[in-house]
Order: structure tokens, then sequence, then C-alpha cells
């Protein structure tokens, strides 16, 4: 069926931002928009304003019946029951047939899985792992998502929501991460929300020391913030990276001890932060794992925009169908 | 060739013993002996050692004509090269060929992998996990090994050295493993070794506590003392094993948050101390899981022997080869 239709449609659903495009079989994106994820109090009125954002651009490539389905990545997706279940970044609560609900209002075959585990598909079709069998990859956005590729796969487990490492544990009894309850999870360190936490936390305790981030209000301090005072040589801001690198770092080392992985990719806006970011990243890696692991493993930074992959990613799911 | 002979040898290097046995091709140990595995200066005197203890069992069954090959788990051990690298338990170091050098010896086609891997293989192929796609194994001995099995495979990564697990990080600046040098890893609490470490730690910290610990001399100072004492009531006794479990649980959460087994097999001389070691690593686990993978994982102790399963696991290799 996929062979005779020309287009396929991605969505990407993001803690605040839900991007989607029109996807050729070429893998390239025809046209793209997005809306926001958390405004709507249930569920189909978030699927009506994706409809009436998406039908026009649907129209204008000739109707639903040139499209071959349509594909989605969403936080807690799961692609064995096409369902978003109890994700701590959406409003919408419980178990959600998302993947039902859209392909019935669209009329499309419709799948969904794990936003990450889409990225990391968009990465394998199309990125920078297109040749790789093992390789991790890592979003650092408003939270921390990753998608586990072993021998070509994407890793699901026994229920479909295996890799979910922004919420392993880096520092048991750690900082309170306020969607889940957890202590001392990686998402409560590397994520924009951690970095901006981080700067909250060392402003406080080191009241004396002079920093450019404390020309801005708590409101505007955010991981750009932090950026652009890092950039001018300041002292707290940098010091936020560093601490955010080594927390990132003794992550990895234990995920590639996990799963030997040839490559760890990272996406996602903290990466914006260059080698500020992944400088330390990589020290605190490499000091933490086992010899035999050491100076092997590739960390490098996404070749597509994060939108790019996840929503390339998402379609490959329509690519994927029966 | 496998099908038309009838015996393979199977063998298991651990930290302190090896252990190996005669194995027909329906999975039953016929013979099996052991030597320790550190008592030999270089590695050819342990080969030398093996042979004079093996070749008469090998004699036994009509000579090497009938046996299809030798497998042979060992730690570092690399499925791909048939070597083990730099394995920090062993006495021999650097990377030692021993699939050839035992093939050679033997005058049989050998085949080496991990020494957890193996044991996790002939937990697929014999004991617990005999129809499970997704599970992991934790041998908790003098060291922790581990086995991660995802759709029906053993996960080896790119490099042949994937499931390191004893060695990931759970304490940051934690407790020093001796012979890695890293810092509040896994193995250095919930091993035999962790648990007299953590024993002498609490019996020092705690000087005005009474305990039945306080009998043994360091030395007498074992896991298995710990266990005695704690059935007796001893508090601090039963306080180390409630320590154990909460670092073990935590990790475990961590290994389900990667891979989302169905369940989780542990192994190994700590393993007798079954409950007492079993439910606070229940609590644990679930505490630090989200609630998507809550009340899933089935948390259970090997049904085979423990040098049972790695003998059959090492064993499983030479069915598995061309």
């Amino acid at each position: 069926m996929a062979q005779k239709k020309d287009f396929a449609i991605g969505i990407d659903i993001g803690g605040t931002t839900t991007k989607f495009g029109i996807v050729n079989n070429h893998g390239e994106i025809l046209a793209q928009d997005r809306i926001p994820s958390n405004e709507h109090e249930v569920v189909e009125e978030f699927i009506e304003d994706l409809y009436k954002k998406l039908m026009p651009m649907i129209e204008k490539s000739g109707g639903v019946k040139n499209f071959a389905g349509i594909g989605i990545g969403a936080p807690n997706g799961n692609i064995y029951t096409g369902t978003i279940e109890y994700a701590p970044n959406l409003k919408w609560k419980g178990i959600i047939p998302l993947a039902d609900l859209i392909g019935k209002k669209f009329g499309l075959p419709t799948r969904l899985t794990n936003d990450a585990n889409a990225a990391a598909m968009g990465e394998m079709m199309y990125g920078a792992c297109k040749n790789m069998r093992h390789f991790i990859t890592i979003t650092l956005g408003t939270g921390v998502g990753s998608g586990i590729v072993i021998d070509g796969k994407i890793v699901v487990g026994h229920d479909g929501f295996a890799g979910e490492l922004g919420h392993t544990i880096i520092r048991p009894g750690g900082r309170l991460h306020k969607s889940t309850g957890m202590r001392g999870s990686l998402e409560s360190y590397a994520s924009a929300t951690g970095v901006r936490e981080t700067a909250i936390e060392m402003l406080t305790t080191h009241p004396e020391e002079p920093s450019l981030l404390r020309n801005y209000s708590i409101n505007d301090l955010t991981s750009e913030s932090v950026y652009e005072c890092a950039m001018q040589g300041d002292n707290i801001a940098n010091n936020i990276f560093e601490f955010t690198g080594q927390i990132l770092g003794e992550s990895l080392a234990n995920f590639i001890m996990f799963s030997s992985p040839a490559a760890i990719i990272l996406f996602g806006g903290l990466t914006k932060a260059g080698n500020l970011l992944l400088n330390p990243t990589r020290k605190h890696m490499e000091m933490n794992l086992l010899p035999i692991f050491q100076n092997k493993v590739k960390l490098l930074f996404s070749e597509l925009k994060e939108a790019d992959a996840a929503i390339l990613g998402a379609s490959a799911l329509v690519w994927e169908m029966d």
C-alpha cells in the first residue's frame, strides 16, 4: 500500500509544541507547521486544532487519497497499542488511544510510537546514524528523551515502553523532579528545565559571587540566558554547563556499559550550547567508563534539525506499515 | 557438525573458581569439576591445569571425536574475538586469546563469551526464562555480572562488551571499587565483597550498637556470616541486607527503564539470603520506577544452580556454532 501513495504525515508531539509535516517517500519534508501541545484541556480539542491546520496542507498535496498514512511520535507513546499512557509532560492523563482517534478523524492508517524513538528512527533513516546498528539518541529539550537502537532495531522492550533514560536515577535522593515525584533523575538536571534550576541553585548558594545572570529576572532565567552569559565568560554560567555535562556524562557512561553503542547522538535545545556542554559531557563520560569502553564511543550532535528528525522519524512509521 | 557429535564442554571462568562440565545435546550435565581461577600466574598454566582435569572426563565419554566443541564464559569475554580483554577480576592482564589457546590445546572448535552472557543463555535455554524474549540476569557473586536479552537475543553491542551492569554508577562519588578504581558502582555494594564492606562500615560507624557480627574476626566477616546473624534477628545484619537491597533495587529500576524486560533473574551466592535481600530489592526497585513500569517486572531467583546455568550456557555456544 505504502508503495502506491506518494506522501506520509509525520507528527511529533513534544512537551510544549507539536510539530507536523508532509513528507514524501524520499524523506523530504514538503510542508510543516506546529501547534502548542498543552493548551487543550481534552485531547479531542487538540485533534480538532491539528485537523484544521493539517487538512489544508493535505489538500494542497491532492487530498488524503495520495497519503499512505500518519506516523506519530509522542511522550510515553506505545507502538504496540497506539496509545499514550500516563505521559507526565502532557495535560491529558491516563491512557489516550491517540492513534485510533487521529486515524478516525483523518481517515488514514495511523501508527504511534515514543517521541524519542521516532527521532532515533529519523536519525537512522536520514541522519548521522545511517549505517550504524548500535546507537543511542538523547533529546535534551524541555525534558530528556531517548531512543535506543540495538542491532538496527529500536528497543521497545516487552511492553513497548523501553528507553526512558531521562527518568533513570543518577543522583539518588537528589533534585525533585516535579511531574514524576522522583528524585535525582537525569531529566531533573540535563534538560532546559534542569539547567534553569541549576542556575537558580548556584546563584542562591553563592550569593557573594558576581554573575551576569543576576541581571535576569527569575522568569527570564533560561538555558538560553545561561548560554549567553557563559559565552561572555561568566563563571557561574560556565559552572552550570560544567555541572550539567558532568551529570549527563556520568549517565551516558552507565548507558554505554548497558548496550555498548558505537555512538551517542545528542539532539534538542540544550545542544545549542555546543562545546560548553559537549566538552564536560565527554570528559565525565570517559572518566566513568571501564577501560574496555573508553575512547570508542562517538559523542555527536545530530545532523538533522530536531523538528526534522522527529517529523521524519514519525513519518517513517508509515512506510514501515504493512 | 554439532548435530553429529553427542557432547559439548562448557567452561565457566568466575573471579574465584572455574567450573566446567560435559554436557549432552539434551542439556544434561554428565560430569563436572572445578579449578581455582586465580592461582596461575600465566594463562598457559591455567590451561594446563584445566587440560589435566578435563581430559580424563573427555576420555570417559569416548574421546574428543565425540565432542562438538568447547564453549567458555569468562569475565570481559568477547564473543566477536574469542578474547578476554582487561578483566579486572583475573590475574592475566591485557588481551588473552583464550578461545584460540584452549581450542589448540584440546583440538576442538572453541567459542567464548562473557560469563554473565553465558549464564543468561543457560537461563534462556534451560531455566526460568525459557519462553521469554526480554529479560536481564544479574549474577550477585564475588562481583556483579549481567546478561541482557532483548527480542530473544543476548545484547553484545557494537564491540561485544555490552552488559557490564555491575560497573554502572549508582552512588556517584561513593565507595571505591578497588580493582577498577571507580567510585559508587553497583558491584562495590551488591556483591559478596560489597556486603562484607558494608558490614565493616556499619559496625565501625555504630560502635555502640551491639551485634552478633562483632563476634566474628574481620577475616571471617563474609556475606554468609551476615546472613546467619540476620536470620537470628541481628539488627545491623538486617540493615546490611536492607541497604544492599536498596542499592540493587535502585539499579534495577534504572535497567528496567532502559530495556523494559519482562523479568529480572538473580543468580549467585548472595541470593542465598532469600527474602532478606529480595524484599528490600523489590521495594526500592518499584519505588524508583515510573508508574508505567511499576508492578510489571518479575523479580525472580534463578531456578538453575548457578554453576549449572553457567556451564549449560557456555556449552550452548557450541550448539550454536556453524
